[in-house]
């Protein structure tokens, strides 16, 4: 795709439909309707070889037809007639089309073939293509009004980007809009994403003024380091809100069965969303209140949360809600409570939260969200109203956003415990204030606005260089090549982390008895043993690591009974020795690694090790490369950061050292992108000095990638 | 309160308004207003001074003045006249009153004064009162319509119970029932709970038919053991949905100021609420959602969820949901299969969820429904319809509603992704399933369910007496409290568990070295030496724990070494010796105690121990005393329940055994009830045989408590 024809086909000054057509219940019919009922501002060509003129409009048999130029295309015509029309339209110099037709890769290997000769054509004319299998695109923009959809509804003007990858949830939504009090600048379906995707819609609406925020609603994310890159910048500007489904094993089967797209692992899937400064919403309804609060709220500046009440209850909950996001209640200054006494009856409490009581008339309201907005130790404000004799909502509604009005800096947010009949008023109003039944909503809002001030906040990551060895891995695993092995012994694999500058313990190889008793000296005890062996990876599993060797004597009868059990299990072939390590002293026990998937590529991971690593599943995980604040994001986020911290009186870990071999690993598998898996377990932290050290590793790599590349 | 007045407050067959008045906006005015709107069955008595007919009826100067019986009063006068005024119900033999009036502890110690002249003067006439400082009662019973409360809304006739501790949000509920779909079978506002509060709610509603499910919104909770045995019994009976608010450390401390009453911590709480079978929401959103599907769904016999949808998007973020939950996507029949594909086209998938594709009709709707409810393998169903050209919503609803009819025995929730306009429509009508806007609230909804039919299935626990030396603990403690300790030392506390039939790891007293070798020589090495003080209960923290003593050597240099550190910091006075235990050989080291909750009581603990007890925080609690079934679900629901199962291979760990520990460390508890804190940290899961050894203990007890109780 490219961003000037994705701006042809979002405000075209003339477009053609073809397939448009004059017969009811036809989405060539539908799209007609609702081009002309929204008040397109350019020039409609209706396609159709059989038609003179439809809705009001002549009719032209192709666009080769058509005499002016036309801008873009919308195509609702039979699948099987779509190449060739593609081919005219290229013909006439078209740019940009968007395919509403079905029958292509979701229904099976004929129209996976279709959709890839569609595909082909596109790159071949330079072609930008929205769909197939869509609902169309809406641009509400006044210059333009273009509802190019086949939705129920005509949209709503408002400030949102979104692009949906299912075409009746784009339609749901755009009919349920106006209830929310949110409206779209543009939509984007993007259907089969044949061409045009999320990145697309986030490259180009990036720099599209009135998209002030982005809604993703995928199932798929088409090619994830894009998407990474341009979502990292464009979150900077504005937020970028996603729903991704797909989320478990039995939802992402659903997910491949529906739009024919893989859907990656979530795991994955979330990393790259948290590096990427996207704000993850996991239902609809979060996602949509999200959006009503950017809508309607400033970016705060800080965290602190004041709540305004005339009913105690909701207080409360806002207050656990508040502190649950681990936001602040805001500390009321004595002069504000000052203020706030001199008008608010004795019975009220003008601590935070502040409780007017039930009798609080509209001009309390009014008073009070104004002396607390005043507050400099006050950030973002929640104003509480449950129904009492004689207040109408309404006017306690229209005066808190007489007040914002006033004081336009600082987020404001209405929870009203009211009637439906209130919100449909209030659906039908221009609001500056967001309006919520229920404080946890609210609240929740009010946690992504300080979500996206944190992010906003955060530099700008860097991806430094190390200084490493590289000639020295290329030899190692040239080696493993030579023998046509995917996994790395202990011994390389410790190898190659150590010519990468990461601090491994001090060990060496013995062949035999001999060479261990000579090597533990030299190393000094105690020592652990472990097991050389190209045919065992998991040499725990086979008595192949003995830990704690005080001496040569102890050291002779391990290294015995290790070759007995080996014999009796008849796995001594393949041994090639033993591993001698210095024994680190250590409480804390981490892992950290690789892991590729299929379709995000290489992830990072970082966790608590040892016996835990599976059931406490404390780890997370980013997409390589790192960047060194994702390094310090993965370090920090595992709850085990406060082991690391020293929360028990131990030496604080060496927090650079960790985030130093993360960034070493990630430059390692982007030097040797056909590492696919890698694990120091366990990365201990010396006891003695808070050193990260590496004292297993093991490395898998994909052979035929590898043989490509290092050859 | 007794259940016989508490019967006669909500279904009164004659009534007295105290402080009825002829002036609008009072709540006098207000309360005898609703009453007669609402058209209450029985003969109201207003009551005032001054008039002799308010709002149509004769007036009395007091209760005395009337001629027939009253079976209750409802009071709105000042608070200080309140006093005199039950004196004149209680001479007219009124045992149920309701106090609306504010004016008591909510307002300060003259308050509360007042409130417990109160209590005293109920408990001395046996009298049964609601309030003080409440919004009143409601009963929809078509046989009583009593509204004795001052909402501006009147009360929608549903099947719930609802508690409420906070005024104006029973108020702000009553208004938007209507909108939910949902309605009260009885309603009361507890207000200050001086008498009647959410326990007594419960024991009544405990036998009242046409009360399906109870809905309590509470601050604190009264009586924790009372509300406990109440709910245990009742949720079996009918589900029991609680909003407990107050949750965070600023939560709490808003709702100690706003309702006086404290509020107990979370974790007991929560571990109340879990053991009784109490259904636990975090929002009011949630609470209504939960409430809308008991209402409308039967209790379903399985977890096996089918979707059926015209739209694969919401599918599969459903099919998310109910992963994510723990439910099981149904595997339908082959036979349904078949079934299905006999009418939807080849586009439409057949699998779970069923997506009969955007342009399903409602005869597709309805035959879908049906072939999936016949499923034998289906227990509920989800019905998602996004709007499509030509089929409205109304007509699906009613099309699914027919079919449900049909079939009431399995629970079938509506996701209707269309505007406001239709939830509007379906609150006018009697539905018979829930309908929602957004899948997720409609798969929480049959979450909910499915816990309550678990619930319903698991048997009731039992509580064990075990054979204990208790007269042994008694001269422990005596000794104790003879020295005047809170603390008991290491020997002392591993003693106590020991008479309580714990399995401690074997040990003694040394007073010196020489005793320590003989000692060590008779448990058998590796030992382990610990300081013996009466000053030092952290052991670690100064040096005092020696571990993997291997022979007589290492236990001599080692207890040098402590000696000499503990005179260095000045620790030497109060060392008794030391204690030398068999070491343990175990990778799996658990935690499990007592801790006193200052308003709940005793609350029993468990998880996993060792470095990572206050990093992972991965332990659970219940209140004392524990069912045999309340031990089993602490130990399984910590996440390193895998690590006691063997997941890595370890022998696994005696479940049976730890239970035990845990039952008699609540029957300890419940023989002496002045133990404030106990620790056993390390429980120690033996590598040999999975036997689970505490080795090491700390008791703390209150010493009055003891001392009044043990003499």
């Amino acid at each position: 795709m490219s961003v000037s024809a994705m701006d042809k086909i979002m405000s075209p000054a003339s477009m053609a439909v073809i397939g448009a057509s004059s017969r009811e219940h036809t989405i060539g019919f539908d799209i007609m309707k609702n081009l002309q009922k929204y008040g397109y501002s350019g020039t409609i060509y209706p396609i159709n070889p059989k038609d003179s003129e439809i809705q009001g409009l002549k009719a032209y048999p192709s666009v080769l037809d058509v005499p002016g130029p036309i801008d873009m295309a919308v195509i609702v015509i039979n699948s099987k007639f779509v190449l060739s029309t593609i081919d005219q339209c290229h013909q006439k110099g078209i740019k940009g089309v968007v395919i509403i037709s079905a029958g292509f890769k979701e229904t099976g290997p004929a129209g996976k073939q279709l959709e890839e000769a569609l595909v082909a054509k596109l790159h071949e004319y330079g072609m930008t293509c929205v769909g197939p299998n869509c609902l169309g695109v809406v641009n509400t923009d006044p210059k333009v009004r273009l509802d190019a959809c086949f939705a129920e509804t005509l949209p709503v003007r408002g400030d949102i980007g979104f692009v949906s990858q299912s075409g009746a949830l784009g339609g749901g939504i755009l009919n349920i809009l106006k209830d929310l009090n949110i409206g779209f600048a543009q939509f984007i379906s993007i259907g089969n994403q044949a061409d045009v995707n999320a990145d697309s819609a986030i490259e180009y609406w990036e720099n599209v003024d009135d998209v002030h925020q982005i809604l993703l609603y995928m199932e798929s994310i088409a090619d994830p380091q894009k998407f990474r890159t341009l979502a990292t910048r464009t979150t900077k500007k504005k937020p970028i809100v996603a729903l991704k489904a797909g989320r478990s094993a039995a939802g992402a089967s659903a997910a491949s069965s529906h739009t024919g797209s893989l859907a990656g692992a979530d795991k994955a899937a979330a990393a790259l969303l948290a590096q990427s400064g996207v704000i993850r919403e996991f239902s609809l309804e979060n996602l949509f209140n999200t959006a009503k609060v950017f809508s309607h709220c400033p970016i705060p500046k800080g965290d602190r949360v004041a709540i305004v009440t005339n009913s105690g209850g909701p207080g409360i909950m806002c207050t656990d809600a508040v502190v649950e996001h681990g936001m602040q209640m805001a500390q009321l200054s004595e002069e504000t409570k000052n203020n706030l006494r001199a008008f608010l009856p004795p019975a009220a409490s003008v601590k935070n939260p502040v409780d007017m009581i039930a009798s609080a008339p509209l001009e309390h309201y009014k008073q009070t969200l104004k002396t607390v907005l005043a507050d400099d130790g006050v950030d973002m404000v929640v104003v509480i109203y449950l129904p009492f004799l004689g207040l109408k909502d309404i006017d306690v509604a229209k005066a808190i956003m007489e007040i914002k009005a006033e004081n336009p800096s600082k987020p404001v947010v209405g929870v009203f415990m009211t009637t439906q009949d209130f919100f449909q008023k209030i659906s039908e109003m221009e609001v500056n204030i967001p309006f919520f039944m229920f404080g946890e909503q609210a609240v929740e809002g009010l946690n992504r606005l300080n979500q996206q001030r944190k992010w906003i906040a955060r530099p700008e990551g860097k991806f430094p260089e190390f200084k490493v060895e590289s000639e020295k891995v290329k030899s190692v695993f040239s080696s493993v090549l030579y023998e046509g092995r995917e996994q790395l012994t202990t011994a390389e694999s410790l190898a190659v982390l150590s010519a990468y500058g990461i601090r491994v313990c001090k060990d060496g190889e013995a062949k035999d008895l001999d060479q261990a008793i000579a090597l533990a000296d030299k190393i000094g005890y105690p020592v652990v043993m472990k097991l050389n062996s190209k045919k065992i990876s998991h040499k725990t599993d086979v008595g192949g690591v003995r830990v704690g060797i005080e001496n040569a004597d102890q050291l002779r009868a391990e290294y015995t009974d290790m070759v007995n059990k080996l014999k009796a299990k008849n796995l001594l072939d393949g041994m090639e020795g033993v591993i001698i390590q210095e024994m680190v002293k250590s409480d804390r026990e981490m892992v950290c690694g690789i892991a590729t998937d299929p379709q995000y590529g290489p992830m990072m991971m970082f966790g608590l090790g040892g016996v835990f690593v599976e059931v406490m599943k404390d780890v997370s995980f980013r997409l390589a490369p790192l960047s060194d604040l994702d390094a310090l994001d993965m370090i920090k986020s595992v709850k085990a950061y406060k082991l690391l911290e020293g929360a028990r009186g131990e030496i604080p870990a060496d927090i650079n050292q960790i985030k130093d071999i993360l960034l070493r690993l990630s430059q390692l598998v982007k030097d040797f992108p056909f590492v696919d898996e890698l694990d120091i377990n366990p990365l201990m932290i010396s006891d003695k000095d808070g050193e990260p050290i590496a004292v297993d590793g093991r490395i898998k790599i994909r052979l035929q990638e590898a043989e490509r590349l290092i050859k």
